[in-house]
């Protein structure tokens, strides 16, 4: 009895461990989170979280806007927890963290949100950085613009000082321009009404990834990545944004 | 009386309008944030706060690991609020975010305590950042290491993938490697120990900038950034690093 019993609870000690390693797609965390984590997500309404995003972009930038109207969304339902997280800390996420343009904040914000609302967040974090990356943007109109937006552009990368210099190019504007700040209020309202959505399919058991690694990358990763020959680098980002010339020591491709 | 008052109302309005300008190097924050936040910083032990940072980074890696050492070493002086963050949250930081290898998460997750724990952060996270960019590192060495770490590097960026890429290429060793991943955790504690050592110098009024953007960068900036001429980007990173090539259309430099 004791060893069928034991072999039983190393049979699930074994699958558990398959589960966090493979459901969560993530191979870096390593020890469970804190009883009580993460925050009960509840069905949120995608536009009205875009339009507070909106708002709230005006307020404190990017991150918060992005963050505050998830969460802060959930406070005004719900109180505590979701009330007394302090949510003004995102703003230092304005401009891809402190305006260093790394990881764009209107998509820093959503991530941090999913984290804190949902179990294994990285596949909803993956599908929200791989529209970013693949699709032209902004795609959502907020109801009471301060000024409109009609281009659009392809970021090819979660970064913000890629994606802003594209929609520059795109729009034919200055960087520091009237109309760059109004396209990132668009950015806002636009990456957090897909994180709701995302969360909102993955809460109904409908979520589904629809944008996979391009094919381009995949094959940059079959030799530079994890198990590849040459394993000197680890990414997700396209490859192609920043080694847009690969000189002529390297192999054709 | 009256329009005396009014008039030192409003050279105070000014004054504090411009000191929110000038004091945050920060064009981006709109508004002032709730009442109650910031939460109080009080003096930390750096070397404490690296040590925890390492322990930090088995449990949950980069991001949680920096992040925790200074909210938890808070917490667990001074109880509430600092024990009702959820740090569980910045897990998603890591591998520069979800694994997508932008920003570093050994100084995301200082970047987000600094906000939480200081007004006017932006001076600290340019200082954490521009010493990460400029420094030969890990530089600090902790304590009961799993393994030992003898190769720096200098990552020239913010961005986990250079930083990653760099030190292997330096230490000739696999990017999913042990020895990275050991790395890794020398950075979490190196950062955390250096974001500690600004949030004590801003507490005692001895903050110093040291690390100004590089002449090189502040000449591509005076073309491409806020103000410049083409004023077509924005960024604090270093240009170089991935405009490597500027190819035979940008004039000579």
């Amino acid at each position: 009895m004791t060893s069928r019993r034991e072999a039983l609870r190393m049979i699930g000690l074994a699958t558990g461990s398959m589960l966090i390693g493979t459901l969560a797609g993530n191979r870096e965390l390593v020890a469970a989170p804190k009883p009580g984590f993460p925050w009960m997500y509840e069905k949120l309404d995608p536009v009205v979280a875009a339009e507070r995003a909106y708002k709230g972009y005006w307020e404190g930038r990017c991150c918060y806007g992005s963050f505050e109207a998830i969460v802060g969304e959930l406070a005004d339902r719900r109180g505590a927890p979701y009330n007394t997280f302090p949510s003004d800390m995102m703003r230092i996420g304005v401009g891809g963290g402190a305006d260093w343009t790394t990881l764009c904040g209107a998509i820093m914000g959503p991530m941090f949100a999913m984290s804190l609302l949902s179990k294994d967040p990285m596949a909803a974090v993956d599908e929200l950085f791989g529209w970013y990356e693949q699709t032209a943007l902004p795609d959502y109109q907020p109801k009471n613009p301060k000024g409109l937006i009609t281009v659009t552009s392809i970021s090819r990368s979660p970064l913000c000082h890629v994606s802003v210099s594209r929609w520059c190019k795109a729009a034919k504007v200055k960087s520091f321009s009237k109309e760059r700040t109004e396209r990132c209020a668009w950015m806002t309202a636009a990456c957090t009404k897909k994180a709701v959505e995302i969360l909102n399919a993955r809460l109904e058991g409908t979520f589904k990834a629809s944008y996979p690694l391009p094919k381009h990358v995949q094959e940059c990763r079959s030799c530079h990545d994890n198990g590849g020959v040459l394993e000197n680098a680890r990414a997700k980002m396209d490859c192609g944004v920043c080694h847009f010339n690969l000189g002529t020591s390297h192999k054709k491709i």
